[in-house]
């Protein structure tokens, strides 16, 4: 592959561990990596040159939290809860259905075109769950159509407990045959630690075998009222907990204290109508936070981070500079993919020499736009693993 | 022009006196009309058709309510107002400079652009004021370029007391030699009457000399705290007060009994941390609400009304038929469009055999999606006057 200059940058964010702001900025990516960052005037030549003309450059997004292998339509359910009621678990159910009905051609395309259309938008890492199979061969076809499908995936058996199952059954059926069918396809495990999906033992039961069986650890916690998971998911050392809309000041101090990212989700508290997470008090008392779409159909059926960016700044609280930092690279953090468990090579969520070149170009001046001009579409062009993967007409080069 | 079916629409909402919501629907335009809607069983033939493969049909959205005419960039007030300063008026002079100092050719390709950038998002109208000028040379150039570059424009001479001008000879020359000036371009006048800006009394006098010219009324009200504009504007019988995010019993009471329509902005009640204004009160005391952009570089840096829209529905309350009724077929209500003060020849803001063929082809089943998957794009097709204006890939014929 041949090296690509990027050049004219008007704003560059590196979000890397010098964190720096650099205007009439340039980049070189060799390959896949970036292996030049400075001052447009001292770019060295490469073979392919593209000129900015004035526009920001931010790491792509890093969407650490998504459910895209599904099938169904719950337009109704969302209907219904925007007319007034609120929202159960028990939706999950009719994606469960629709999703072990659907061909393994169908899933895959499905994640496919919803990959695309997050790539459209900027991302440039997704994760993505299982969780609508809840059954042995479903979990595991879900994981294998996952994997192929998104960058990384994660083992969310522990979902829900299927209606008529007894949930310890339910529990040791994750624990086991479940765990060992999905083990060859993720690299993460998640469970819903809440109020009508898994108590706090069951919880803890299904991620002590999942790290036992070598799997990252994540949690889904406090999202429709206090309790455990926050608290849990510090103590056994998960990447990240995610949702954080109810945090009490033990949950608060657990998390300062502890090294698990507090992951937010504006798109689902909004389509949820719940309390906003309190991402500017977890950031106040020092918690990395990151920011993720947690695409699904039931809760927050949107992949758009710019969306979940410009929420973030206007309604939560955030800086520009914090709700970037939040999607991208604490989004790696929270995927273990920042680099700083090794000497950061092929790291992503931030640009620096020898990190992933996931770039993506903005079509304004600057990434305070993302907030400033909400709904309008700013993306000019991608780049993923260095190869330009997204690119509109007024990103001409 | 050759006539178009449009057949294999899923949902189609027609918006106009029947408010029907059709499933497998077909509409004929003919011309810049439509000119037959039904079954599409029953559909008869025409010249072209477009194959909705059952996606969702609406009116064009009608944005009632921006502020194209400007240049200069007010991207570091939007910071500073996120870092926690409140928003004063007086960013307008900002503008105003840049808006001075650029010539007719700039002015009129930002206005352009930014036309084409609320077409992309499926608005087939959109009004446009000035206000950026504040002297009567530069109204006249504002009010030629508006109208030249939107579908109406508005006079908003009274959007600021410019400093070192003592308002009182301020709005005799926006009463006298501005409105002399401006008349040949515009069909309305709009007053920003709020602490800050004019009196009720000053308010009064503008636009009773601007009716007395023959132009229509607007206001902008009660958006910073509580005050006369919405009782002016139903006194004077305007035909839509805007922003409305502070109303008593006594506003609500005369909004009710008149028939001035009150326009909310949701874009700008985010951007400026304000309340969001009481949409859901308003319907329910029975008075007319319509949603626009309010698109300026000051409060709302946006003209996306699937944004708008989806902000009324997660947030504000309303169902998606109200959300979409009132980004539609309101808005034409609040610019005299909507055909209910003739036969409906030419009306806008809705589907029904002789209106103007403004349609919005959604890549969705049903407008619900607006709401349902907020930040991602949705516009499949755009037709303004009968004429396709907008097609994305998946928007395929």
């Amino acid at each position: 592959m041949s090296a690509t200059l990027i050049t004219r940058i008007g704003e560059l964010m590196t979000v890397d561990d010098e964190d720096r702001v650099l205007r009439d900025a340039a980049v070189v990516i060799d390959g896949d990596r970036i292996a030049w960052i400075g001052a447009a005037a001292e770019a060295p030549a490469a073979d392919d040159r593209v000129d900015a003309d004035g526009r920001a450059l931010l790491p792509g997004w890093v969407d650490s939290h998504t459910h895209l292998v599904f099938d169904g339509d719950r337009t109704a359910e969302f209907e219904a809860r925007m007319a007034g009621q609120s929202y159960v678990a028990g939706g999950i159910a009719v994606t469960r259905d629709a999703t072990r009905a659907a061909s393994d051609e169908r899933l895959s395309a499905l994640v496919a075109a919803r990959v695309r259309a997050a790539r459209a938008q900027g991302t440039t890492w997704i994760e993505t769950k299982t969780g609508y199979g809840l059954d042995v061969a479903s979990e595991a076809r879900s994981a294998r159509i996952a994997a192929a499908g998104a960058d990384e995936a994660t083992f969310l058996g522990a979902h829900l407990v299927p209606a008529g199952v007894d949930p310890d059954d339910y529990v040791r059926e994750v624990c086991g045959p479940m765990l060992d069918a999905v083990r060859p396809f993720v690299s993460w495990a998640d469970v819903f630690c809440e109020r009508g999906a898994f108590t706090a033992e069951q919880s803890r039961e299904v991620l002590t075998a999942a790290a036992a069986a070598g799997l990252g650890l994540r949690v889904h916690g406090n999202q429709l009222g206090h309790g455990d998971g926050i608290r849990l998911a510090v103590e056994l050392g998960a990447a990240s907990v995610d949702h954080c809309n109810f945090v009490s000041d033990a949950d608060l101090d657990a998390l300062a204290a502890g090294s698990t990212v507090a992951t937010v989700l504006p798109a689902c508290d909004l389509s949820t109508r719940a309390p906003l997470a309190p991402a500017r008090r977890l950031l106040d008392a020092g918690v990395e936070v990151a920011i993720a779409s947690n695409c699904n159909p039931g809760t927050s059926y949107t992949s758009s981070m710019p969306f979940c960016v410009a929420t973030a700044v206007l309604q939560m609280g955030l800086s520009v500079h914090e709700a970037v930092r939040a999607a991208t690279r604490a989004g790696a953090i929270a995927l273990g993919r920042d680099g700083s468990k090794g000497d950061g090579d092929g790291a992503i969520g931030s640009i620096a020499v020898g990190h992933r070149a996931d770039l993506h170009l903005l079509d304004a001046p600057s990434a305070t736009h993302l907030a400033y001009r909400p709904g309008m579409p700013l993306t000019a062009a991608v780049w993923r693993g260095g190869r330009l993967v997204v690119t509109t007409e007024s990103a001409s080069s």
